[in-house]
């Protein structure tokens, strides 16, 4: 086994330093010491609404460097610079699996933390730490060009907002518009845009004009104002809802043009619709989260080649729980990342 | 003003005969003898669910013969076979009117009954009825080819599940799943089998096996097999849902592959769905219903090509009050279509 500190649940309701065990190496396992590592609305929700009183080292978007490989990795080397999102596993035979969408396996992924691995069964505990081990098909290269601090939220909330992207495919030609400029939206935004799509966010804040700007997006609708809103009616092939509470779905419907799609990505509890609202424009709803392997790979060689990483506001892993705070607040742009060079 | 007799909604609850009045033809109008009329369940909400008060003559799928053309018709001369369905006018110049999808209409479309007339402003009266007198634009030729009490329900039934098979591009090698066989689910099955798909029905009831296979489906998923539901699990491109209640979507969306799309085309009240039943395997929700001019005269046209129409059980229009309790029973194989030579 193999010692490391990491920030983990206590009964104080906040994160603690603790040393926690990793497994020792198998033949295809990397110990990777992790550098920076993103903080997601998931990290708050396992830390704060922890029913069950296990403890939880959260943490599932970081990047760092290899320590340490097994006896059969041949993609990596000691000191190559890696990246590892929500997912360290999956059955590798299903149908899904096999397509490379690793995100939808028929046995579930094995999830970073709050997951169970698969050979040893013991729980896995995430990146608010010093090092982790992963399976090597589970790291990516992270691509010399991008900083690794803004780079840490591409493993999550890129991901989660690139499948969408990808699959109905946006690019020249196609309007977008994002709803609520937060982690996920800003990503949305600019890998979009980056496609070539017309971008346009939505949003409760008229203060974000400049930033929707500096990201590329062609102009802010604000969705307090009636008339914005109805000027902007089924202007949008694809409309990413990022926003991350139980919301009417209507008003953003409404934005959608003949066959578009709206993807929430940011909410992920049970929504209801009003049928009529898809039915007149022949409308679609679709959800989002987390990615394959393939698609992982793809973002990141899409992000270096297009110097694309997240806006972030790195602090030193010691102030986890005001980042947690923080992030409850709503107070980030637009992404926390902890630097664990203090652990 | 002309007159015409018409089965209306009476305070016994049942329709019963009477003489209505119907406009004098404007320069773009149509005279048309109704000779035979669908009956659909939005016809049966429309006798049982009265709350305002209002009499209704129901009948929104028909087929008949032109008997007079008001001084600015050209497309059609007296004699012509003709369909109409349940639009019967739109605005014209909003932006669905101009793609051909009137069905959208900003102005929301004229309906064939419950409407108001964009003109007069006096209420549409439906197709269980011996004359109607609609706008030229929104007739259709109906192909001589095709039998006119088999056509009636292509003009409801028919577009509705048309739309959808080709918005989701249903054609050779896109796998159809149909729930629900009756007067939209059987009409799904033929329009995919023509275009090409490879088509299973999802029933409740092993009896209609025959059916399936007649109708030229390769499979019968008995939906109350838990076995067989699993079986069938992400193995179809596309699944038209025409259960005409509220139901839950959950063992529907899992028959859905990667990417695919679940319509819903039976029941247009609100629907709750688990959000990730949708993100699992990137799956979407749409819903359908009625159809622009456009889809129509091409759905009349493949149709007539395809020698498709629906499987109807003809009545004499005296029997509509059984026709309609039937229905409700689910008593009918699998359209009811009056004939109105007795009126």
């Amino acid at each position: 086994m193999r010692s490391t500190t990491a920030w983990r649940t206590a009964n104080s309701g906040e994160l603690e330093p603790a040393l926690i065990e990793r497994r020792s190496l198998r033949p295809d396992d990397l110990g990777v010491r992790v550098d920076h590592c993103g903080v997601c609305h998931t990290d708050l929700h396992s830390v704060r609404d922890r029913t069950d009183g296990a403890t939880v080292v959260p943490g599932h978007e970081f990047t760092g460097a290899v320590t340490a490989v097994g006896s059969g990795v041949t993609r990596f080397r000691v000191g190559d610079r890696v990246a590892v999102g929500n997912i360290v596993d999956s059955c590798g035979t299903c149908a899904m699996c096999r397509k490379g969408q690793e995100n939808f396996c028929h046995d579930f992924p094995t999830l970073t933390y709050g997951g169970t691995d698969r050979i040893d069964g013991t729980p896995t505990l995430g990146g608010f730490a010093r090092e982790y081990v992963v399976r090597d098909r589970f790291a990516y290269v992270l691509p010399p060009a991008l900083d690794p601090a803004g780079a840490a939220p591409l493993l999550c909330a890129g991901i989660t907002v690139w499948e969408p992207l990808r699959a109905l495919e946006v690019g020249p030609g196609r309007r977008v518009a994002v709803v609520g400029l937060g982690g996920l939206g800003h990503l949305a935004v600019k890998l979009a845009v980056a496609l070539g799509a017309e971008v346009a966010v939505v949003s409760r804040s008229a203060s974000k004009r400049d930033d929707v700007r500096r990201l590329g997006a062609r102009e802010l609708i604000v969705s307090t104002d009636e008339a914005q809103l109805a000027a902007a009616r089924e202007r949008f092939d694809v409309v990413i809802d990022t926003v991350a509470v139980a919301h009417d779905l209507s008003p953003y419907l409404r934005l959608v043009a003949l066959d578009g799609t709206l993807t929430q990505v940011g909410y992920l509890g049970p929504a209801t619709v009003n049928t009529t609202d898809l039915l007149i424009g022949r409308k679609s709803l679709s959800s989002a989260g987390s990615g394959g392997r393939r698609a992982t790979a793809e973002l990141l060689d899409f992000c270096g080649e297009h110097g694309i990483t997240a806006d972030v506001e790195v602090l030193p892993s010691a102030k986890v729980n005001e980042a947690l705070d923080r992030l409850e607040r709503g107070d980030v742009r637009y992404r926390f990342v902890l630097d664990m060079s203090d652990l």
